[in-house]
């Protein structure tokens, strides 16, 4: 055991989840939906007190936390319903086939195997939706894996009491105490004693690009190396074509200025990059777009060090030769005032830190001289959660190609609408190419989130007893 | 362009296949399909010609070269057929659901999108099935992937053979030359440039650990880490129970003697660890397995590089004071004479030497003292492609610890018969926890392998002509 007593704790949490896995893994159907429903049920029972205790330590307004905790408590039950409807035990049975290879084959069947035990670092900008019970314990937990929850610093009370809400279920429901452990501390040291943890067997966290590679590096430098799902950043380009502009710049000026403050900028599908075409239309659409930002009012930001992030991404673009203001700053109310730069879209293709996610109320114009300059500034970003497409109703050309560049580089093309806002159904995608995952073929978001947490096993003529669905021994 | 001209080649390979990435990717299904199965003909019609060179560069003789290339065709055709069935254009559809979230939504279709340029590492041991026209090509291929074959030294000329027969196929299907490169060369360093060429979007590898960690680690270098789907090394325990050594353990010893020798040992799921409980049955057994594998001759491996580490495992084995051999082994024949030694089961827990992957023909006969013991051998594997399981016909409670223990650590688990040998087909699964896979998760034999070059998108309110199958509009 180690001697720092923060180790000791992580140590301790681990061990206590480890010796559940066996027991998760085996659960039917029936339990595990049964504490997914449970957990929904006891947030919303606790909601009056959980959001007023959070909106103390993230100031996001209970408005926005009632709704992320109705959001989380939908989460819950959707998994609940997957599991409820075979999803994890599903498989995959090819008969036995007499004769010789290729085409004569013993009989196989495809189940999935859970990974076991999961290290869970929350997110400091949804502290119900992507914490202690959100997405990712949600998924894990109806794949089989019980959940070691590294709680955010931003919310350690909040995380506290929904824990101990869960051990309340789990309590009164009969199952271990070990299904759902919490560890907390911020330094990186103890980030990568639990990424590092023999008994940790897969890693999903949410955060910054620089906290998440690193955690990413000690997952793979592990003896042996774990999948590591991480989602880490995201510029989410806007296009928006001359004449839906020309049609209804004014108003779709007003609902992308919303959305760039939309909770004070601290969303991963934030739009971060807004690319125009010429013509009066953009330009008549930037000063719309000036115009509905500069007096936006923003709460204050979660945390100390993510207001420093602002501000030094802001510095930096204030810095670059190539970036112009689009209009003077107002002062700041209780979070940042907005800011919008432009930039022209070679400088955007050359420049790599005017490509840099700035995490807050702050996005920059690329203005394209061509549809041939507009899908270079979309293969020009590595990869994003979202790409959003204003104007696309005709099939023509152009548009057939911003879509095609859209697609390689985004986990969600959108074709109206902002980019926030990420609904939890089947069909959702929210990964990308790095560096939006560090898995791009894996989401978090939606109920495909919990193939994350599964690994296929063959059973090759296997005994009847064995094909028993696991669900129904335990 | 690099300076070194073997780079360059790899440059120009690379930049030549990219070129065709957009144009694969929207391909429709009767193109695909149609290419598979004209290389799968093509191959067929050349097999006399190209077993006589297979069997001069790797000396396996023609009987197994030749069910090797029935293998390639009946998996491209595999894969043609899964094209044909709409599986690389399979989508999710959610509709919208009016209302606020988190009920409220809008529609979502979840589509499918290859990933682009897959840079493919042939295996050495099998020179058709894990090569140029293998089954990394034919599910890149499939999925809508362009493929840079790096070819394996130990069957160059072969390659070459193949890759021309391959554009040839190219040729007359009127498809881009680019569609498949071909580059050799076997340095570390031509490697490396490969696996971290800007255009380079997934890598598939087949080989040892050494090589395969070095690529892996060269793919999470990149300023943009790419997928590394990498198979790598494999033990496969085999677990015999007494009462069916008693009932048949000189047949299954014969059995097994004949799986540990073929294709000299030099199969990635070669039963390498046979894990016996107390008895006179396991006793009597490895009686029978020694005397059966003594004599077996061996033909000579693939290349002087596998012999000596072959040479090297097997002194290790020999230096090691917990291993005795069982018997003193043979004089080499044309390939090096099999080997069989004994180690005491916490011996094999408490040394990770005695759990190396030992390539070729040799086996450790690992003695558990109990059931328990059985479970802490697997638990000491990280993890393997296979476990075997002899006399598990009963639902005993010992029957069920093993089995768990075995799912947790295997990606296949089978009931009879031995690993070597491995079905194409749709509940296939040829991966498991690392060192299997670097990407336990995947399989890289059986039709689920192309799911390894496709990546999620969500389109929202996406307009119909965005929803047109990418496979109707080439």
């Amino acid at each position: 055991m180690p001697v720092d007593p923060q180790l000791q704790q992580i140590d301790l949490a681990v061990i206590a989840v480890a010796a559940t896995a066996e027991f998760w893994a085996t659960s039917s159907a029936t339990v595990r939906s049964a504490l997914l429903e449970g957990l929904a049920q006891a947030l919303e029972a606790h909601q009056i007190e959980l959001v007023a205790l959070a909106d103390e330590e993230t100031r996001l307004g209970a408005g926005r936390l009632s709704g992320e905790v109705a959001r989380t408590a939908f989460q819950l039950r959707g998994f609940a319903t997957e599991v409820r409807n075979g999803v994890p035990y599903a498989s995959v049975d090819d008969p036995a086939i007499a004769g010789a290879p290729p085409a004569g084959r013993p009989r196989l069947i495809r189940v999935n195997e859970p990974l076991g035990p999961v290290a869970m670092f929350s997110a400091s900008n949804f502290p119900f939706a992507f914490s202690v019970l959100g997405g990712d314990t949600a998924s894990a937990l109806a794949a089989g894996c019980p959940v070691v929850v590294k709680s955010h610093s931003g919310h350690p009370r909040l995380s506290q009491a929904v824990f101990d809400i869960a051990q309340g279920v789990l309590k009164a429901q009969g199952l271990p105490a070990g299904l759902l452990g919490l560890v907390s501390g911020a330094s990186r040291a103890a980030g990568t004693y639990l990424v590092q943890h023999p008994h940790i067997a897969a890693v999903a966290f949410t955060g910054s690009f620089g906290g998440g590679t690193a955690l990413w590096r000690a997952a793979n430098e592990r003896p042996v190396p774990v999948p590591f799902f991480g989602e880490l950043g995201s510029i989410n380009p806007l296009i928006a074509l001359p004449d839906i502009l020309a049609r209804d710049g004014q108003a779709l000026a007003s609902i992308l200025a919303g959305s760039i403050t939309m909770g004070c900028g601290q969303f991963c599908t934030s739009p971060g990059v807004i690319v125009l075409l010429p013509g009066e239309a953009s330009d008549r659409f930037v000063d719309h777009l000036a115009t509905a930002l500069q007096p936006l009012a923003t709460h204050a930001m979660l945390t100390p060090a993510m207001r420093q992030g602002f501000d030094h991404g802001v510095a930096q673009l204030e810095q670059a030769a190539q970036a112009r203001p689009l209009f003077q700053a107002a002062a700041d109310t209780r979070g940042p005032a907005p800011r919008l730069f432009e930039v022209d879209a070679q400088a955007f293709i050359d420049n790599a830190h005017l490509r840099e996610e700035v995490f807050g109320p702050c996005a920059v114009v690329v203005r394209a001289a061509s549809v041939a300059q507009v899908n270079q500034v979309l293969s020009a970003i590595d990869g994003t959660l979202t790409a959003t497409l204003w104007g696309f109703e005709q099939a023509d050309e152009s548009a057939r190609s911003i879509y095609r560049s859209a697609r390689k580089v985004a986990g969600r093309v959108l074709f109206g609408g902002v980019p926030t806002g990420v609904a939890v159904t089947a069909a959702q995608q929210h990964g990308g190419p790095w560096p939006a995952s560090t898995q791009p073929q894996t989401t978090s978001v939606g109920y495909a989130a919990l193939q994350r947490f599964l690994r296929p096993v063959a059973l090759q003529d296997a005994p009847a007893w064995t094909l028993e669905n696991p669900g129904t021994c335990a």
